[in-house]
């Protein structure tokens, strides 16, 4: 199981002594070592239990991230990024102890250049926050995992959500970045042209390395034209087969659909129970088209009779603004929809990803498991990315259930893996999925574990995490 | 100046006559040592002297790639991966002699899957073959630098071109990969799940590379549906600002345009007389869309009243396949077109990418450059990138004309540098462009070099390339 794969980080509790007293000094009342806010700050709205680090600092600056990551490396302390703790793999736990570097108050949006279609942010601005700031320019950042994450999470996670179909992941929308790395130096990974082959690949390095390899202090993201109409709707299907088989034909044929998810029977259910929408318990796709007045209506009707070849329909569609949001909202209340569906539980989030050609087959053989095992546990997808959430409702006081949900968890890991997909198509390793590393990267695993050597050659950067230790 | 920086890579001779012996044994006539071929195999299509290898190498599998690679690292010889050398840098030169190691009989396409709008390929397989092969299926790999390119030399040089505007780059078109390291191992870098947060991004670290890090033995590609229809035209322009401004207010208003290139007066003087085009001598854009029927004609319409807005026009554009083959063959000409402004000379093409809000500004000082050194160098650009190529015309035999063009192409590069721009957008660093790398990544540069250094310590995958030398 992911757990005992991880070999413990030990405590260096000389180092961390010299630390606390230096930060103390240094950062007065932006150093907290009080019991309660370094829980916060270990806390991974996950089952994974909470270690938390040994105080917590405010830097304000890239300048004082540096010191602070200088001050740990001199005495080999860790130092774990902290954007606002929506991770769900344990990433911001610390193993070792060592200091929570909390970004918040580097929260300012340095530059945007509407010209360009870019902007660039300290790591501490929430998506949300962003996307205020940008609302007179007429562009939007579309990434939008559902938490309102900080912008440096994201980017460390390689984060994605509802509309990656369209506009991609942080993989592809962060232009460039400025990393403080193990030994305090600070670089900037690219210029802010869209397209560079000038060298390694820097960005993409950091991106999705989950502070390991460096502690983000700004951002360059790509930026998008709000587009000027938006048409969506919900579509039953009689069965998964029948939902998949219209997401390909959709993909297929070029419909750029900005979001197309999937939701099953039983989330449906819990949908309708929660947020009173008026559709039969079976599975649906939730989408929705951006583009022109025509553009939007041709890509609906296309959609429409797409569905309906496969089986599906009717698919009622809208240009409304106030029935799509209704739509969206149910759609992104899905967790706290399902949690009604056993009162007490709390849930466990899964997030394989797989070709969309096995998207069916996937869904199908754990919906079986779920019923074999007798879960609960309902099901939504980001269909036109082959990833899927099962959210597993369970009682985390009773060990045997536990056991039961980590055991299921397992299975559906190593059946995405085996049908040439991912453990992690957005929520990252952390902790959580360390143990599965192996069977889906192989010899890759000892080049990362190469690549973080030469970088962090002391493992001060967020011990830990991503990387199965050796034995 | 961009060669003087690069230190010479030392010849190992004990060690690459053992290699050639080891090689000659194992691979008979798939191992060669004639001067042709081995200076074919170093041929760069530029000005950069040819450094030839001391043995090509053919070997038919990911397997007997690690049989060279092995013998190689056994003895600290240099091996460079070839494909057809396109290469405009001089990336398959080998200052320190060694093994070149041609992909050509890796040629076999492994797997389409249409459902998922992917493919795997050997790294032989050049784009034309890709695409003749996806014919039937109603799918097409859409990057195109022009050159008929093997898919593994444009995976290791991140090479875009004119659609990349739209489909992106080899960055965003390689799902996975497979790749022999220094060690000799074989790698796979991912999975074909559309996306994944598990782990350091191996795959965009490989691509870029330029067979620094590794030898990639397959790619896993994405594929794109045929668009239902195509649209396009030419557009002029008063001045080179308002056309810059046109293709602002195109990408910014989200008109998926599938390209969108610059060409400046003396260019087009060039197109004309080769290709007989009849349009005037003043900076024009050649555009293309690509969607339905009726998307095409709203994005054609709503280009030509940006363009109007701006004070370009008349925009005629077409559906016609005809028309526009003969338009865009006009375009990709451009090379052969440009050759007859100064019958004689061989052409040095330039590479810079700004962010599209400099470009005007940058075209214009290079303009203004051009004019003041007295060279001959028209200009085209893949616009909606900040993307643009100078080609140099000169007597390559007078060694004043090639300072002054070096000179230029310094200045060139810098001033894109300062704009917060790159000094290759597309054709990679090679042995070229090294000395622009320090100026352009800082710090960055070392944090490259510790990748190397802990992927390949020897410094055997095609060394001298890429990476300054510490002094």
């Amino acid at each position: 199981m992911a757990l005992n794969d991880i070999l413990p980080v030990t405590r260096n509790e000389e180092g961390i002594a010299a630390v606390l007293g230096t930060l103390k000094q240094r950062f007065g009342d932006r150093f907290q070592t009080g019991r309660a806010i370094r829980e916060q700050h270990a806390h991974t709205t996950t089952y994974i239990q909470v270690q938390p680090p040994d105080g917590v600092v405010f830097p304000e600056t890239a300048q004082e991230v540096q010191e602070v990551v200088r001050t740990c490396a001199a005495h080999r302390v860790p130092v774990i990024a902290f954007g606002v703790g929506t991770s769900l793999e344990g990433h911001v736990n610390a193993p070792g102890g060592g200091v929570s570097l909390d970004t918040s108050r580097m929260n300012r949006i340095i530059a945007v250049s509407a010209e360009d279609l870019d902007c660039t942010v300290e790591p501490g601005v929430t998506r949300e926050e962003l996307n205020r700031h940008l609302r007179d320019t007429g562009l939007f950042f579309p990434i939008d995992p559902g938490a309102n994450a900080t912008l440096g999470g994201m980017a460390a996670t390689r984060a994605s959500g509802t509309n990656a179909v369209r506009y991609g992941t942080m993989r592809e929308n962060v232009l460039s970045l400025t990393a403080v790395m193990a030994d305090g130096e600070l670089i900037t990974t690219g210029k802010r042209a869209k397209k560079s082959s000038a060298g390694y690949d820097l960005t993409r390095l950091i991106v999705g390395s989950e502070g390991t390899l460096g502690i983000i202090t700004s951002l360059t993201l790509k930026l998008h034209g709000i587009p000027q109409a938006i048409s969506g709707g919900v579509c039953p299907f009689p069965t998964l087969e029948a939902a998949s088989q219209a997401v390909i034909a959709t993909i297929q044929m070029g419909v750029p659909v900005a979001r197309i998810e999937l939701v099953n029977s039983l989330q449906m259910r819990a949908l309708k129970n929660y947020s009173k929408l008026d559709y039969p318990e079976s599975p649906c796709l939730f989408v929705e088209f951006h583009g022109s007045e025509a553009s939007v209506a041709e890509q609906a009707e296309t959609f429409g009779a797409i569905a309906e070849e496969n089986g599906g329909g009717p698919f009622l569609w809208t240009s409304q603004a106030e029935e799509r949001d209704r739509l969206w909202k149910a759609r992104h209340q899905a967790y706290w929809a399902s949690l009604t569906l056993r009162p007490g539980a709390k849930g466990l989030s899964t997030d394989v990803c797989v070709p969309i050609s096995r998207l069916a087959e996937c869904v199908a053989e754990t919906e079986a498991d779920i019923a074999e095992m007798g879960l609960v546990a309902p099901i939504v997808g980001h269909a036109g990315d082959g990833n899927f959430h099962t959210l597993c409702l369970m009682n985390q006081d009773d060990p045997a259930e536990v056991a039961l949900v980590e055991k299921f968890v397992a299975r559906l890991n190593e059946r995405a893996i085996r049908m040439d997909g991912t453990c992690t198509g957005e929520h990252g390793i952390g902790q959580g999925k360390v143990g599965f590393m192996r069977a889906e990267h192989g010899l890759g695993v000892e080049v990362m574990r190469r690549i973080k050597r030469a970088l962090d050659p002391d493992n001060i950067l967020n011990p830990g995490k991503i990387l199965p230790m050796e034995a």
